[in-house]
């Protein structure tokens, strides 16, 4: 009998890893490949063919997934006593591959997607003539799909639970509240200390350093070297928008973007994506071929991206590194020593545009973000109060406030293109990143000094083993719990920003 | 009766269309842009996992072009009346694309592709230790395996036909037999007469003219431009072997090489290929769905490489502008006035490695191979007896003869990755591509005047209406016949040389 049981289980096994062995050949196909090559080389007219493919490849992904054998293994594993993490893993991958779409009746979704293409377009124009109105009911729109969605996605307490849970598995509004209140309140208490330090005021915000994109390309390639990159596995392109993407551990594509004027926008995308590539790339070999063979959530790949470029790349010992390297390069950098170009790294200065913020009011714009999106679901606020909600929040809270809705709430494409319940995972990130940060140094001491030790193999080896190598065989908060013995909390982060900016502003 | 049958008509049409689009959708990914990927951008490691994705996507086209609808729609469409050229052009297509892997039995198709992979890997050692005897019983595998293919694959009167048809339909042993050896003389006898040259006797074959990548990639952009290329729906990378890719007419990919230390290896790749390239981008784009978006055949797609390569790019005309751009990139140019760098791109030097032969002597390296391959086929000589056949036809033909079996019958990859029946190919065109010249020096005037006159658009727009636009609805032979009312012929040819070298060597 045990004999018969054991035999069925391993047959369905092997009949299951090969449903999910292809749909993983067409899913990396598709998201990393294909999508790498059109944003990077396809020529511009190469465009309506190309739609057409992925259109066709994403229908074939679709139909794999819904297929009656991939169902009928879905059925006998979840909750099977006999799995292991990895086919736990793999059923609750699969799950969350497909759920989503499969909850929303088929026409509504189709609707949903033509709403998207459409907004895209009307939020560029809105943006461009900085008209809010024009944009607005289809703002409208989105948000009531987005409720919509949310009640087929089913959720517990808060509506917003389920479209948060799409990013970040079993994770609440009421676990996220609990630690941004505190946190928003803290940052602004210290934002408020910086700003009477003598060297907040006398620091010259409009004072940039610029290289040639040559250069500065070859300071990323350097960058990436010294993280620990390997580019036998993997390359390093330009593109529009900073993104990485991995055809399979031996193949991470990093897309980065330079700003001639500003050699802080190259440094800080080689080291946000040069992380995630890290991580992408030590992702157990093993697990190819189970789905699993990705970074955990978007959430964590962009804690480890935080890491990297905030925890690691604003260090003092990094900046050094850094400061020797770019003398090399450029004469300009002179005017700074080692010190002063440490600080030039981490200043502080609300300002309105999120992509631009400096680190530690980065997360105000995140929290804002997320109080608005939140408030919107849950029926608080209206899209028409939207303008007013955002500038009150910004003077409220970094004491700022836009003259124009295009510097405000047209800013950037996100809900537009139907990222709602997406910000909290930006929040998390940064907790995560200084998190792990305490726990490595609990383990392999401080982290200052093994980067000035020249020891950042130390660090990347820590990462690999307890986060990277694991892939996705566990969900966020498994993988925080397996870390860290507790769950995910703001007291590393907000320990970590008093430290550094206790250094840097001698508060 | 008559509405019902158009009725039935018009819906298995659109069946055909619907499965035909997805296999197009599938065959272009993988053959095109996967592959431009595999050989332009991957990263070294990554072609493990590159590899189970292909051979997962090849697996798919097998199924699709395998499956039961398409069986129903083929044997509905084949001969039927009501089909216009497209629907022919179709079936055609379609058979063809799998015609010859179905022929051959499972296990020994499989033993074959196996068979190849160990073959390229000992041709590769065995040309390094220069030893013949290494690869000679791969090489007698390989030989047995296509004489048993071509029982397959069937012919009418010679074997070697049926591996002729494989990549040219429908051409034959005896077609080519009638032009190659009358062909051979004449050059043979063309050469004879420019060996007692004096320009011949002075020229130094051993003076090359070099320049840096950087700058030769500038100038293979400019040719391109030149020749009417467009970037908006196309690009140029680098690769280890020159090569034209499409994944649609928008979105076409040139792969070419260059040689720091002489200019023509890419002056003329950028020919070649930027020829290729046209002919794709031109194919109209109504027949994309249909696997007709595509060159007629390997054959006349290498006759517009050749064409501009050599018809156009070595013209008088052609030169003298090429000769203006090189002094604007490099003074070493200087030494030549423009009148002897045409006859540097047109020297003639008998020499024993077919990719860095003349224009003249390459067609007697084709016919060499020719001639050795049918033999081989049709028992005449044995593999064993292929280094001394080789050595005494080079004497023979070409006046030189090779001192090692690397320089002689190791040299090419072609036969341990069997491609048997694919020189005929090289051969047809050469002489298409002079055929293609005479009509349109008929109807459009002089080639040389019109590059002159600054008009390359108007040879670009010849060869786009009559060869290039109608993609592959037609068979290298119709598509000769509605060109130029005949069939093929070398006597274009012969002219076409005649003239040249008269030209460049007074004869």
């Amino acid at each position: 009998m045990v004999n018969k049981q054991t035999e069925k289980y391993s047959k369905m096994l092997s009949e299951f890893k090969e449903t999910v062995r292809n749909i993983e050949y067409l899913k990396y196909t598709l998201n990393s490949l294909i999508y790498w090559d059109k944003i990077t080389n396809m020529p511009i007219n190469g465009i309506e063919y190309r739609s057409q493919v992925m259109g066709y490849l994403g229908d074939e992904l679709y139909r794999l997934l819904s297929s009656k054998q991939l169902k009928r293994c879905l059925n006998y594993f979840d909750g099977n006593k006999k799995n292991d993490d990895i086919v736990n893993g793999m059923v609750a991958r699969i799950k969350r591959n497909h759920y989503y779409v499969e909850k929303i009746p088929k026409d509504e979704y189709r609707e949903y997607i033509s709403l998207i293409a459409n907004a895209e377009q009307v939020w560029e124009k809105a943006k461009a003539k900085n008209d809010f109105k024009l944009f607005q009911p289809y703002l409208e729109k989105i948000v009531e799909k987005f409720k919509s969605f949310a009640e087929y996605w089913g959720y517990e307490e808060n509506a917003y639970d389920a479209l948060l849970g799409y990013y970040e598995e079993g994770v609440t509004v009421n676990e996220i509240d609990k630690m941004s209140s505190d946190l928003r309140d803290f940052i602004i208490e210290l934002l408020n200390q910086i700003r009477q330090k003598e060297d907040y005021l006398e620091q010259d915000s409009d004072f940039i350093i610029g290289l040639e994109t040559g250069k500065q390309k070859e300071l990323s390639e350097w960058v990436l070297t010294e993280i620990g990159f390997n580019f036998d596995s993997g390359r390093l392109d330009e593109g529009a928008h900073p993104t990485t993407l991995a055809c399979s551990p031996d193949d991470v594509r990093i897309v980065t973007a330079y700003n001639e004027t500003d050699i802080r926008t190259g440094i800080f995308n080689a080291l946000h994506e040069g992380g995630k590539g890290l991580y992408e790339q030590d992702i157990d070999k093993k697990l190819l071929g189970t789905l699993l063979a990705e970074v955990a959530s978007f959430g964590v790949e962009e804690s480890i991206g935080r890491f990297y470029e905030n925890v690691l790349g604003r260090s003092k010992a990094f900046s050094t590194k850094l400061y020797d390297k770019l003398r090399e390069l450029s004469a300009e950098v002179n005017i700074f020593d080692a010190e002063s170009f440490y600080k030039y790294l981490n200043h502080v200065r609300p300002s309105l545009i999120r992509i631009d913020a400096d680190e530690l009011t980065y997360m105000l714009h995140i929290i804002i973000r997320y109080e608005i999106e939140k408030d919107l679901i849950h029926e608080k606020i209206t899209v028409a109060e939207l303008p007013e909600v955002w500038n009150q929040k910004y003077r409220e809270y970094l004491g700022i406030e836009p003259d124009n809705d295009r510097e405000g709430v047209l800013q950037d494409i996100h809900w537009a293109a139907g990222y709602f319940g997406f910000f909290p995972s930006y929040f998390l990130a940064n907790l995560v990143a200084a998190q792990l940060a305490a726990m490595m140094e609990k383990e392999i001491g401080s982290i200052e000094e093994l980067i000035s030790q020249g020891c950042l193999e130390c660090i990347h080896d820590w990462l690999a083993e307890n986060v990277h190598k694991k892939g996705a065989v566990y969900s966020t908060s498994e993988l925080i719990k397996k870390i860290t013995g507790g769950a995910m909390s703001s007291e590393y982060y907000m320990e970590y920003l008093k430290k550094k900016y206790d250094k840097v502003y001698h508060l």
